[in-house]
């Protein structure tokens, strides 16, 4: 029987701009059939966490612009599930709303907060571990973080070292580390102490709001404020007065960091944050001439290692092209060698300066 | 003052395979404005024609399903300006039945037949030329041809030796080539005996008459068999019935290369067909690193040569191509190297065979 004291927030806010013009602000990467399974990530994240949660513990946070794509894309929520944030403030502030709202309906609430646009395989795995995180966090006053087991050395990712252990997947955590190096990504590896960053957390509701007085006092004060509104009519008003005036900052830098109650649940099932085109096109089913062809008819020539991704079913011919990414959405068409895909920020950028923002 | 016996046929029927998707089968080459100009190739050829044909005597040539497209163009055409085929017969029986309408209209007519889908520039010694053509042909029993002076050693195109000169600029014409190698046409522009054949033709339509009958009759006696239709309600009707009947032949094969009566203006304006991809690069303008943006805004980094072509305003962000057609129209993309454009014909084939002709 699911436990109705739990609950799931599924961030949905970013623009994912890494994968303009794939992803583009009124339609960013969340909201994309992404691998061409015919559910959106955001589908699949929800789809996911239905065996473990009850549905209408399920609150999804975006930017008010993306809430007709959420209604759309998932019509089985209700109004009061869907929280829009009037301005976007990274995680941190996202979480602590969610916190005191979800507090608000239900003082024991435990909660998991997930990102909505990566991968994740294996999912019977998935359900065990997320239940028995639920059950560690409701037993005890922790901060929960789950860490991927590292199978490269891969240098996108933040890394997470495990210390005291509790039990043989949960371990207090030592560090935290931001993308290294290749050098040493090969060590973290290597000592088998080191996992992945998934950026999924487990906790009581109580104990993130405490977490919040404790190291990001500003943002606890700003939505204790408005303790009497979360849960009632008011709620959106106070939101959009305070919301826009919170710290932008990440919950790993407000809070994980610094608090001393953190853990690491060390998971098993496959992960990857699809946060490059080359983890897409790695995660992608390729033809046999290991071409990527997303949302679209291909006819390949002397073509090998591309991958093209496409807004509306089209055809692309293409000859005499090797390793590229190929994307076209709207109005917009990019052609860029994968090795290469770091500068495409600076191309929605220069693009910007010159033709303004229509076309980000 | 105009001489208002004198005609123009517009042959615009068309499909320009070629410049695929650019250049599709609901919107050819020559209803594109496809030198950015502001202007489509049709409407440029339409302007030309002006200052030397009464306007109520330009003739456009199409087939049926282009008829919106042609009205939409030159809305100042009258329904009896346009002449539909019902099928597509090569440019011997559509200058045929040019020639039974016009002299329906008028027996001591004189006509020019010229593509809608080429590049003329020096346009007042086209103007000169064509005048000097008309007299020509208004005063001899002669069919004449434009030839062009070759600048360089075109592979791509045909090419007419002159013979007996009966003026400056005007000769006999003694043998027609179809596209030379590139010996060869380095041998024909040494001796100054050769010209490009432009596929610019002027004659009395009683003239061309008596020569589908000597040297195409078949074709003459379809026509022959409606003499009373032309001109009246009933040449609709008379077309749709015998017009797909007609063999698929073209003008230089049917009479020009038989005829004893042909004739070569040598001409002096700039020419060229637009046939392929390379000669629209080469005619268009390039921005300083030599890349052509058709209709599209470009946003270009390491990448020198290429051709972009759009059909709809739309941002072209490209990394690293270099000598590559870039063609988006519709729900279809091409990316091929320049070098490779002959084989386009075949992609277009393959495409039909794999995903039906809905691409075409």
């Amino acid at each position: 029987m699911i436990n109705n004291h739990r609950y799931c927030v599924i961030m949905c806010g970013g623009i994912g701009s890494r994968f303009w013009p794939y992803s583009r602000t009124n339609r960013p990467k969340q909201f994309i059939d992404f691998l061409g399974t015919g559910r959106t990530l955001l589908q699949m994240s929800y789809d996911r966490i239905l065996p473990i949660v009850p549905k209408e513990n399920i609150i999804v946070v975006t930017n008010a612009q993306y809430a007709p794509l959420v209604k759309e894309q998932l019509p089985d929520l209700q109004d009061d599930q869907i929280l829009l944030e009037p301005a976007r403030r990274n995680t941190a502030p996202c979480i602590a709303w969610a916190a005191w709202h979800i507090a608000a309906r239900d003082p024991e609430a435990s909660m998991i907060v997930t990102p909505s646009d990566h991968l994740i395989t294996r999912e019977r795995e998935f359900e065990t571990s997320i239940i028995k995180g639920f059950e560690f966090v409701e037993n005890n006053n922790a901060l929960l973080t789950l860490g991927i087991k590292p199978v490269r050395p891969e240098t996108g990712y933040g890394y997470i070292q495990i210390g005291d252990k509790v039990d043989d997947s949960i371990s207090k955590v030592k560090t935290f580390t931001e993308k290294p190096n290749l050098e040493l990504a090969k060590v973290f590896l290597s000592t088998g102490e080191f996992f992945w960053n998934s950026g999924i957390f487990l906790w009581k509701a109580a104990t993130i709001k405490e977490a919040f007085h404790k190291h990001a006092s500003n943002i606890a004060t700003q939505f204790e404020s408005g303790a009497e509104f979360f849960g009632t009519a008011r709620e959106k008003e106070f939101i959009e007065n305070q919301f826009p005036a919170c710290a932008s900052i990440s919950i790993d830098y407000a809070i994980m960091e610094k608090a001393p109650n953190v853990y690491i649940e060390c998971v098993t099932f496959g992960w990857n944050d699809l946060g490059t085109w080359s983890a897409l096109y790695d995660n992608s089913s390729k033809n046999k001439d290991h071409n990527v062809a997303q949302n679209c008819n291909l006819l390949a020539y002397n073509s090998t290692g591309n991958i093209f991704a496409v807004d509306g079913d089209k055809l692309i011919v293409v000859d005499g092209l090797k390793d590229y990414i190929v994307a076209d959405a709207g109005d917009v068409l990019l052609i860029c060698p994968k090795s290469e895909e770091q500068r495409i920020k600076q191309m929605v950028n220069d693009a910007n300066l010159k033709f303004g923002d229509k076309y980000l």
